[in-house]
């Protein structure tokens, strides 16, 4: 599927002209299930703050930024197969919803719910096809690629940026603290190095705004 | 942008680093300025009925769809110049707003809107990147490469596959006539030809059903 298209055959016999329809119907059922994603709330707000975004628009956002920051990632990316992976990254969401990074407690069992969500939503599609998909999103799951690395990474620094130019954003809703912010966007550091000190300055100067706590509160 | 990534050089002398600074906060601008997209609304409601559709999602839907139906376009396609193409496609709207395609009167001064929200919004990037970027949108709007008429089939099938899957959805709510749906889903025949059965089919069903008013209401 993310490699460049193969022209299709001039001459069909009649079974395969059935498997093909098969497989169109299965690519457009999937489709359809996969708009169901506009439906799921993450925690962030637009940054005019009229609404909590979803995660259709959020996984948008980072395929637009894929394309914009290719060049700082940590390695030579193969930037079809990342903006595939960030497209349907979350769309196990539609079953498993979406789960708050800095809440432990409802982060328990996440991983059960998604397999689960995986099986149901990736076989709708055609095997091939459900084989590559959910490859994708297991890929980007372990983080373990240059190219899951810099998605990863992507997903770290969106929600950052609507945060940080939102008064402080879900950071200052749940009083997070300096510490769990950069632990939560170390994967920046690795994926996309050419961005951390960016990273860094942003959450010191959120810090000094009194929109991330200072790691001493937590202590005390 | 749509090329794979370079690596970035391991010894950077002050100026340079200076620029990459410059770049990063322009490349970051826009992509600030493109959360703006998820509250431009469409006339398409979502499948559930529940409220209508951003072109932000809707680009996202395009994105996910074009990696699933890479093999149904006319002619080989270079993927991730479609995707970058649908990313953006719709960024305009962001000044320009959303024109419904069977209003046409408020289709009257559309280009000229669109350009000066070119001018501003690809203007925010650094001076290649809004080239690149601006040249894929001017040519998803020509239509006239094989990219282009792949990524813009796309942008007239996913519309018809929500109204088609939610009792009608626009074209019962504009009373648009079977004629008028055929002509606008014309580019599916040239751009993804192996859809165009489907397509047809479809609108035929949703003739049979009154969600499509016939063509002969519309002459008498």
């Amino acid at each position: 599927m993310v490699t460049p298209v193969v022209d299709l055959p001039s001459t069909k016999s009649a079974p395969a002209a059935e498997a093909d329809a098969d497989t169109l119907a299965r690519r457009l059922r999937f489709v359809l299930e996969a708009d169901r994603l506009k439906s799921v709330l993450r925690r962030t707000r637009l940054l005019d703050g009229s609404r909590r975004e979803n995660s259709a628009e959020h996984s948008w956002h980072l395929a637009l930024m894929a394309v914009l920051l290719a060049d700082t990632a940590a390695a030579e990316v193969d930037l079809p197969r990342v903006l595939s992976m960030l497209l349907v990254h979350d769309v196990v969401e539609i079953d498993a919803d979406d789960t708050f990074a800095y809440d432990a407690a409802a982060n328990v069992g996440k991983e059960e719910r998604e397999q689960l969500a995986a099986d149901r939503l990736f076989g709708l599609l055609p095997d091939g096809d459900a084989r590559e998909m959910r490859g994708l999103w297991e890929e980007f799951e372990s983080g373990e690629t240059a190219d899951a690395r810099f998605a990863v990474a992507l997903d770290r620094l969106q929600p950052l940026l609507l945060n940080a130019n939102s008064g402080g954003g879900t950071w200052r809703e749940h009083a997070v603290t300096r510490a769990q912010v950069l632990r939560r966007m170390e994967p920046i550091r690795h994926g996309a190095p050419a961005l951390w000190s960016f990273v860094v300055r942003t959450v010191d100067e959120a810090c000094a705004a009194g929109h991330i706590a200072p790691d001493e509160q937590q202590k005390s």
